[in-house]
């Protein structure tokens, strides 16, 4: 690349100018096996994890408490000062489809890439593409309506225009239904620690990434945590 | 009562010092029937829609969308400057339990007296009662899960401590056997108007509560078209 000047490089054009600098999650795939989930009270904590974190981090998992804390503005202005993150808003969208809409619509607005949906609602309740859709099609923790549904639920999110699904992290057995269904799709799967799943475990499943919050950020090392979870992904173990 | 001094009524005692003026919703049960929804994108809108019904809208449901246009401080202030009125957060609750807790808790921090949960997530995702809890059993618009596991979720709701549930307006036979399952329930109906269902059909099958937005403030009187659906909902005629 031609220089534009004695301080400007390629990795610097990105992050200065905007857009470009987003990888899609297709791009983080493989190179990160690790989604930073917060889900705090302080609108502080989610400059500081994500200072402690810095770029070893690819992409981020916010939610509701993102928005009741920092506010749209504030969540905005978050994505806008990480803009070389994967922002996934977990919206857990469950409800009628111009509501799904509107809140999908204005998550785009704020900068999110992508957005959880549940599966349970089906396709006529989707919302349009505006942004990358994650389908979830189990819980964590339960039991819930998906555990009789689950094939239905899988059928559902056959019909939905997404770009992956998210599975329990500590329900290996349903990472594996889920990966034989969807061979192409991004699985993404929440649980991992705290809820008794392990990564390694699930990636060996069939999940491409695991989201994991407060055993990164509320070690006394983050990046070594977090370092220690990509370790453990890659391995690939139960 | 003793007067304590000359402009001092009772009911003034009551709208001045807060907490004792919010209606509970059995004090409103049968005095109304009609709860207002707002879900727009205008934070102005939502206090014009207030000022322009007054005193005859007893119940208010608002959603994320009122979240994100007024910001939580805004939501707040909402509230308290309509004190006379019970209010519904309809987050549609469908996370972990942790989660739903964080924002149950927040939502009665905002000042509303009651919010929306999803039943298919199980009474182990139920957040604490912090406030009255509306537990969901069945969509205005599908297909959706619930529809081959409605006995399940009538199940799930009946360990879940609660005021009351959410039936879709639009599905009278639902409404039907909800009121067979849940006598003494507080069964309020979105899916009116525009999601095709009738205010007196959905109280004639046992509904207390139609869910009513743009049909009333989108009127060119919106008072007049809240005493309309009011006058059809005690006709509870199909």
């Amino acid at each position: 690349m031609e220089s534009d000047g004695p301080n400007i490089h390629e990795s610097d054009f990105y992050i200065r100018f905007g857009e470009a600098s987003h990888m899609n999650i297709e791009e983080i795939r493989g190179r990160s096996r690790v989604i930073l989930a917060i889900d705090e009270e302080e609108p502080r904590k989610y400059w500081n994890v994500l200072d402690a974190v810095g770029s070893s981090v690819k992409a981020v998992k916010l939610g509701w408490m993102a928005i009741l804390s920092l506010g749209s503005d504030g969540v905005k202005s978050l994505i806008n000062g990480h803009d070389d993150k994967y922002f996934i808003m977990d919206a857990k969208m469950a409800d009628v489809n111009f509501i799904n809409e509107k809140i999908a619509r204005r998550m785009a607005g704020l900068g999110f890439d992508g957005i959880i949906m549940h599966g349970f609602i089906g396709p006529s309740n989707a919302p349009p593409s505006v942004m990358d859709v994650f389908v979830l099609i189990s819980m964590t923790q339960g039991p819930t309506l998906y555990d009789a549904s689950l094939e239905r639920a899988m059928d559902y999110t056959k019909a939905i225009d997404r770009r992956g699904i998210v599975v329990p992290g500590n329900k290996p057995d349903i990472i594996r239904k889920a990966r034989e269904q969807f061979p192409s799709d991004v699985i993404i799967s929440p649980g991992i620690g705290a809820q008794g799943g392990s990564i390694g475990c699930a990636v060996k499943h069939g999940a491409d990434f695991g989201i994991v919050g407060r055993s990164i950020y509320e070690s006394s090392d983050p990046v070594e945590s977090l370092k220690r979870l990509e370790r453990e992904a890659a391995e690939s173990q139960c």
